[in-house]
């Protein structure tokens, strides 16, 4: 496909198929469902895209994306301020914020420890973790990381690192999920969770 | 997913899940992306979306997509004026160009006949074809339309309007595709490319 009669067909198409998951083919779907649109689609999806990527900051406290030097969930009032949910990235805090189970902060490491990727220690948000940890009076921290190799040791580090101070740290509960037949779990989450089990409670009411 | 804690991205987000087959999550996921790259990437993207929507134009003889007024295939000198090539979209165009097998110009309809998506032959550019073929001196028509009912309908249609012209009317070839085995192939397809059956020619060489 290189014949495209318009250099600006064929630009728009190579930008669009720079995304990721977004080949030639439908980045050629995407342009023309664009120009039969009206012109003002397009204006406000190339505007929004160049307005974030220019003016986003990060939050300087717990590194989420930001319009503000402090992001929304750090500076709103009514949030437990000694509570510190430590977790991968963005999405994670979204994932959580939608459950509204958790009225604490977030600290987002932006990435976990992968040797295989070269991603070590010290390209993550840990040091600001531990200096929040010295100053701000956290009570404890929620490690909430994916059940993965790199996950375990990137929570080791960060434990390690975390120790000394007066804190509660835990992680997030590990076990059957809900809706899950149990013939079906594996035998390391089976285990666990048999290890782990908690009071019996309820869930259909009294 | 409604607390993006910044207005930039929920913006950038809403704008891409407004695309077709991009949802919510993907549309995070692609922001995410744009967010991680260089400034320059989402400048690029965004620019050349508003750049190709704002000045983009119709060939005026074949309503293909151009920078100029007439497109790169019209203004071809090396290619057979006499010879048009109906089509529905600019993807049949570039599907075409891409078989290396074809010299003449070309004829988007933007569309087909389909009363059910409320589409009429008005809505068509045929009119438009009708004149060519008064004015031009063409001497064949080829019809590149899907083989469904829908496709039937405007090849005779247009069949009826071309007819009291004097120049051949065509379709492209209906049959077994190559590399596919017989026994699978539906009965109609097989049954007509019986009936059109064509001289031996050898494809392996002599």
């Amino acid at each position: 496909m290189n014949s495209y009669s318009s250099k600006l067909l064929e630009s728009a198409v190579n930008e669009l198929s720079r995304l990721p998951g977004i080949g030639k083919k439908t980045a050629l779907r995407l342009a023309l469902h664009l120009l039969k649109k009206d012109k003002s689609f397009s204006e406000n999806l190339g505007n929004s895209i160049v307005k974030m990527r220019r003016d986003i900051v990060f939050c300087k406290k717990c590194h989420n994306i930001s319009d503000t030097e402090f992001c929304e969930i750090c500076t709103n009032q009514k949030r437990n301020e000694k509570l510190v949910c430590v977790v991968e990235d963005i999405r994670d805090v979204l994932a959580i914020e939608n459950t509204g189970q958790f009225n604490g902060l977030y600290h987002i490491l932006g990435g976990i420890i992968s040797p295989m990727d070269g991603i070590g220690p010290n390209d993550l948000n840990i040091d600001s973790l531990v200096r929040r940890v010295e100053t701000d009076g956290i009570t404890e921290v929620i490690m909430a990381l994916s059940t993965t190799i790199e996950g375990d040791t990137t929570n080791f580090y960060i434990y390690k690192k975390l120790k000394e101070f007066s804190l509660d740290i835990t992680t997030i509960a590990r076990g059957i999920s809900i809706g899950d037949e149990l013939e079906y779990a594996d035998e390391v989450t089976l285990g666990r969770s048999i290890l782990n089990r908690t009071p019996y409670e309820s869930t259909l009411g009294n």
